[in-house]
């Protein structure tokens, strides 16, 4: 924990359970781990929201009249500046919060992010990463981009090798984060053209340590910190693991009752069950991250109940106190005054990732 | 069951346990299935492992003095016509056998199978097409590209939807399968370029029944028989199935037989674990087909011992069986005849996939 808690504005009206489980997150992240939020959004509802939950208490309340919908176009977060959501980012921008966390539309928490905080210079374009378990309990890694870029140049996967390094130092606690690059095969021609180049770009990277490609079967091994991808495939294998995790479960509900002896070990393994279904699940809980953007940004999952808004919250609050956007824009900087890699330059743009 | 028996060409020597576990896989297959195959390869070792696991048994043997290590680079096929992959090729291309199974260099074999039985009229490319367990236990859904292209035009996964398409009617007898694009969202417009010019090619195509886009958490659905996609994003899905599939397991071993009440619960559910780990078991079972080509092959895993064998020359008797090449090759051709598409000629050709 830093000097100062850090204090993180919550679009209180994004999501599908908005605002009712947003505000009850936020209460028992106070509760649970003493991190203080602002609440953006219709603040007559909010406050009988915390009037219901947390009778008695106070929670500072940033009204914003407008709403995005999930099913809203992105672009929308441009002509309604007085959104949740844009109201939180602002909360940044003016020093006021320091982060964001939504449950809302991704590509408008993206959009609004772009447009009120604005890119680290040096990053092309922002990146989610998200987290995924690992064979290993105790730890995770970070997969970016899990979809916020589906056109990529060679040199923004470079860029999100190193900002997803700066992340899992800082975030995560990974003292030298171990990257690699998602491709179909370990010898570096594997693959495509396209990451042929950014193979050949990360391995000329000093300010990473990467350490080559992984397999689709590697990413879950805990043999890396950090896998880069475009954003196409790391959107495919983000849903794939989910829909992975609750087809086994259901397989596992159908199948472990059957017969007597089903029946009765079931029934003592309840527990035990129940904690498999946790660790399973690990991968929504904390919120993906919004990385490139000039502030802390962590996008819930829009099923978000809140136990997974109070993760979200302990998430950024962690990355708040660690500095991480005065890293990252370090980082960057030095990475765009060694000058032109020799390699980016040779690179031509495909026109597909 | 056809008229006649179909006889499958066994390349006896590739894999990571051949010729042992190939040659057993062979035995049990006539056995627990009446087919019958031929073994290529090494035939005093073939013959000697007959003897030992099938004695008094007689199998016939194509005597082939080469092979193709794992670690071959694919093109060395065109260099040693006697591999026992070549042989086993031959055999189907002079009509001696129906199929060919080999658990063998996947690359190496369809490098063969492009060489020796050339492309169907109209496939411009191969590929490789695994079978995915679905959240029904009935069925299964059919996924390609998995690995053979990984740098496509939009046209070439148009192909690929035919060939699925067909293959799910002759080999697994869905009626009228329903075939899915992978994306990253439902809309049309979703996901990258490449991936909105293979859509507007499959809902103009006639010969299949396109039902949209499939996310990654739809694949396991049950509601595709088929879904498309290029050889890079079908290889990560493939082998991060595998893994995910271990990774649970692993997460089950561990948790399950926690505590007393965990051992207990354990003890008495072995018989259903069994049954749980042979339904997520299953995707590797029956072994890959490749597609396009003027013959049936099926690729087994390198991995492959016995009991996957005997799946793979399942799968080849059945897809013999039925005339599934035949087909094919009237379906392409309709597909061909009925005019350039005119989607397919405004297409531009993408750098990459």
């Amino acid at each position: 924990m830093g000097v100062t808690q850090a204090r993180i504005a919550v679009d209180a009206m994004g999501g599908d359970y908005a605002p009712d489980e947003i505000v009850k997150g936020a209460i028992l992240a106070r509760e649970q781990l003493g991190i203080e939020t602002i609440l953006v959004g219709d603040a007559a509802r909010i406050r009988a929201l915390v009037e219901q939950y947390a009778p008695g208490q106070s929670f500072e309340i940033e009204p914003a009249t407008d709403v995005i919908a999930m099913e809203d176009d992105a672009t929308v977060v441009r002509r309604k500046p007085q959104a949740s959501i844009n109201v939180a980012m602002n909360l940044v921008k003016q020093g006021r919060a320091d982060a964001v966390v939504s449950a809302g539309h991704s590509g408008a928490v993206m959009a609004s992010a772009l447009f009120r905080l604005g890119r680290i210079p040096g990053i092309e374009r922002p990146a989610i990463g998200a987290l995924f378990p690992t064979a290993n309990p105790n730890q995770q890694v970070l997969v970016l981009d899990v979809g916020a870029q589906v056109e990529c140049k060679p040199r923004y996967l470079e860029q999100f090798a190193v900002m997803g390094s700066v992340y899992s130092q800082d975030v995560l606690g990974v003292e030298s984060p171990r990257v690699g690059l998602i491709n179909i095969g370990e010898e570096e021609t594997k693959g495509n053209e396209f990451y042929y180049s950014v193979h050949q770009l990360l391995k000329a990277n000093s300010e990473i340590r990467f350490v080559g490609n992984a397999e689709g079967r590697d990413v879950l091994s805990g043999n890396f910190d950090v896998i880069v991808c475009d954003g196409f495939v790391g959107n495919v294998m983000l849903k794939f693991l989910e829909s992975v995790g609750s087809t086994v479960l259901g397989i596992l509900k159908e199948e472990l009752p059957r017969g007597k002896r089903g029946k009765l070990g079931a029934t003592i393994l309840k527990r035990n069950l129940k904690r498999i279904k946790q660790r399973m699940d690990h991968a929504e809980h904390g919120g993906a991250l919004l990385l490139g953007v000039n502030g802390i940004c962590i996008i819930s999952h829009g099923s978000a109940k809140a136990p997974s808004i109070v993760s979200a919250l302990r998430l950024a609050s962690e990355a708040s106190q660690h500095g991480t956007i005065a890293h990252l824009t370090r980082e960057i900087a030095g990475m765009v005054n060694s000058g032109p890699n020799p390699a980016t330059t040779a690179v031509a743009a495909p026109a597909v990732s």
